[in-house]
């Protein structure tokens, strides 16, 4: 089974979401809506593994940074601030003197992005795994998802893609944490690109059951189109609405199709993006 | 340094909790006052590895089921009622066949507690790794928390101790739910017994500033002084206050002091649950 379809078979064995649980798995973030509250809550995690997510020769700050970040980008997906972070942090004995340094760069992006470290566990392990979940907050009602993208919509990403590909994933990920704000309430769907255009793109037409047309897009400087299309990593936001949002827009939603039909430049492109289980 | 000065380390480089975050790093669970809500949330999260927190000859079953009862015991030593869990799982493409065994555990202790699966993520990796957040929530104000015993409270367990140790580990844990509950407002301090005895007892005491005296102990059948001491994995409940609360009463809370010395039969006890980085 692929990562995908994984997911999908999880979903069906579970009970429909009930009580204060207003959406469950499929989206970038669970939405939690507590009683009385005037916010919703917004929850996500986010693995990352040695030699998986990055490689053992990354510097510790380097591996802070981008833990939270990652996370933090499903936050902006979803239009949210960031409140709290719990760090789940597995390493070898051998490393316990890098720790330090990786919580440099992880508090560093925390304190500029207003995310208070919350709590956590620690372990030791063969390899470096982390496991970094962020709760964030968003006005009742008003978080962005991925599944009411609308025909006739316009579609955006947020910024030149390919670029961490390009880097072999070295990059320093921003979570776009104020677009992803500014866009609710005006935006009809919202996801971040974490996984490659390609996939993502299909994530959120499926989601939302409509067929869309990609006819250009930005790639980064010095990065191929197949890495504009299928690289993942570039944790920019990708987003369905009217004319004139802020961003590139690359396509157009054109109609309901829970087959979730995708072309570019009127070739079918498929979902290529980074999958475990493939 | 060892994981107890890990996170005094790291407690001390945050900024004081502020906002809505009302308890940080320290406790079973973090504390989270959602704006307008009659509620507090509280969140826990994690870590079990392969050859750390379980053997690889364990079922499936067996995994998913500890890994949520870890959980959910930090959420009944707060005296929450648990909502939802995020799971992550990064397992090689060999276990692939497991996962839903693996769930088919989970599921039924979150059926079984009101756990809604609301998220999670999937990757691939050398060993097994699993790491369980999960969210409750208590009525606002109402959270049982490890630094407010008193001089003079009596010190109880809710159970028969060692009884993991004496099995290697294999036990499969039930969390103090309901317990945890009943004990909200009657209560002056709790914690769960996830490394010991004598390390977690430690814990409440330094956390509240106290010293205490253990003079008896109920130890499991079949299980050493010495496993119900120090032994790890009981999960019961170890909380303090006035007589008459339910569970057995192990002992006392016997002054003010920061050093938080424990003797047990007047003789000193010294902190010696499992700890990942001595």
């Amino acid at each position: 089974m692929t990562e995908l379809e994984w997911i999908e078979h999880l979903r069906r064995r579970l009970p429909a979401v009930h009580g204060e649980l207003v959406l469950g798995i499929g989206d970038d973030c669970a939405i939690y809506r507590p009683r009385g509250a005037r916010e919703d809550l917004l929850l996500t995690t986010d693995l990352m593994i040695e030699g998986v997510h990055f490689r053992s020769e990354e510097t510790p700050e380097f591996i802070g940074h981008k833990g939270l970040a990652r996370a933090l980008s499903d936050i902006a997906a979803m239009g949210g601030e960031p409140k709290l972070c719990l760090v789940s942090l597995a390493v070898p004995k051998t490393w316990a003197p890098h720790v330090d340094a990786f919580y440099r760069g992880l508090l560093r992006l925390a304190r500029q992005t207003g995310t208070q470290v919350a709590g956590g566990d620690m372990s030791s392990a063969d390899r470096i795994m982390i496991d970094i979940v962020v709760c964030g907050a968003v006005a009742k009602g008003m978080a962005l998802r991925r599944d009411a993208a609308k025909p006739g919509d316009a579609i955006y990403v947020s910024g030149a893609l390919g670029r961490s590909a390009k880097r072999a994933y070295r990059s320093r990920p921003v979570p776009r944490l104020q677009l992803g704000r500014s866009l609710r309430g005006r935006a009809s769907a919202c996801i971040d690109l974490s996984d490659g255009l390609s996939i993502d793109l299909y994530r959120m037409c499926e989601a939302s059951g409509v067929s869309a047309r990609v006819e250009r897009l930005p790639v980064a400087t010095g990065a191929t189109l197949e890495q504009a299309l299928h690289g993942g990593e570039d944790y920019e936001l990708l987003y369905t609405g009217p004319a004139g949002l802020p961003g590139i827009m690359v396509g157009r939603v054109v109609g309901l199709d829970p087959a979730a039909l995708i072309t570019f430049r009127d070739e079918p492109l498929l979902p290529a993006g980074y999958d475990h289980f493939a």
